[in-house]
């Protein structure tokens, strides 16, 4: 099941988040893994701990997207919500999972610890749920395929999200990966203001296809303005998505001179 | 009109957080000025440069939230498309607006740049919007107030963001901030695995009202585990505030200390 357009959301739950307590990190962790895995990332959503909230965003993802991960919410304590939500979204019910219980038994009979009901509580998964091996920490994640769509459950400590994504996500994503290359080109543009070099830029854009080009302003727009131009590129394979970045880049770079801007750190 | 309770939502615009090229900072320091305030912010949203996306969660957001925050897709690019996306929303025709029109024209004047279709793009408001002086840049924001709501469109680039926001728009949401204080206390506990403190923690959040009180792992749960215990309060004074937030935090670390945890780094 290759499709050519893959989309995703990514779920991220956390009162944390929302009172500005840390800054959502594993959204651009994330959004840049997927997007040069080939997937394009449409939402990314900051949810309460509250399980209606979450469940809202989850079937709005599922109608939306092919793929939905969620970040944070998988521990043992009171407000970690996500798997119950997941399954109410989906209208599974939460099972006892024993391969599950298995992987948190083990890490806690390590030191001694007992399983306790808070423990015991991260070994549920919705029905049809697989666990994920959580080498970085001890709550599981979780993969649940439904109607062809996926959703994937990580815990919010980014270690752990990175260390399951890694090590267990991408291998059962693989499937469902699009057949492409994605690269990203860029140059940094002195002395021209933004609003001067944006009619190209919408040129560009036009132009070519798969193709997503921005002017990023580093300096001060009209005394002294100092723009970031990347492009971000998706083609067949590495060779011509690079060919396609540089062709757009060149119209970019061409015009720039007109308007006596100064080009350095160029990167492919 | 003062609210006991007043939501908002945070709609970040631009591709560039979707494909992972930079952090929504904005959304944390946003979130954190607005839950400082006493405004509960209960979504974070980010859309990609579409249109339809943009008036899709502008409208989910006037239905849910009392203030709606968008940062992104001001400038003069062809893909900053927020205040177009406003104005659909809404409802109403985008009319080029005297007053933006001469805030701009002033800063460009200075550098002897003359009026491009680009520039007086960003003097096109909706019909009674009112624009927000930007000093550190050229676009700028808007304040519109609609059927009791407002919406509140702020640039992407941070500096210019968090002025326009300090400058020009809490003198406009005072008339509805609630009359509270807000404030955040916590420790540094050592030694005490999550999910051993997790009941405690339970315990204090239903205790309390205008409460959240959360465990940050910072360490390896079973054999190292580093938590930081953090309370964010709200009352109708700091005094108030305060008082709750020990008392909360008091009933921790007595549990904390049965548990042998190392208690260290207090804050109020």
């Amino acid at each position: 099941m290759i499709k050519n357009e893959v989309k995703a959301w990514i779920l991220s739950i956390g009162n944390e988040i929302l009172i500005g307590r840390i800054t959502n990190t594993n959204a651009t962790w994330l959004s840049k893994r997927l997007t040069f895995l080939g997937v394009k990332v449409t939402r990314i959503i900051t949810v309460p701990d509250e399980i209606d909230d979450i469940i809202e965003e989850l079937r709005r993802g599922l109608n939306n997207a092919d793929l939905i991960i969620t970040t944070g919410g998988l521990g043992p304590t009171y407000d970690d919500k996500t798997i119950d939500a997941v399954a109410k979204a989906v209208n599974k019910k939460l099972v006892l999972n024993p391969i599950a219980y298995n992987m948190i038994k083990a890490k806690f009979e390590k030191s001694n610890l007992p399983m306790t009901k808070e423990r015991e509580k991260m070994a549920y998964l919705p029905e049809g749920g697989i666990p994920l091996n959580n080498s970085a920490g001890t709550a599981p994640g979780l993969f649940l395929e439904i109607n062809n769509k996926i959703v994937i459950s990580l815990p919010g400590v980014p270690k752990e999200m990175e260390a399951i994504f890694e090590e267990e996500v991408i291998n059962k994503i693989n499937k469902i990966l699009p057949p492409i290359s994605v690269i990203e080109c860029g140059f940094k543009l002195e002395g021209v203001p933004e609003s001067s070099i944006a009619p190209i830029l919408e040129q560009v854009d036009k132009k070519f296809s798969n193709l997503y080009i921005k002017s990023h302003p580093k300096g001060i727009e009209v005394s002294k303005p100092i723009l970031e131009i990347k492009v971000l590129v998706s083609d067949k394979n590495k060779e011509e998505a690079r060919k396609k970045a540089e062709g757009a880049l060149q119209i970019v770079k061409e015009e720039a001179k007109k308007l006596n801007g100064k080009i350095s750190e160029e990167y492919c």
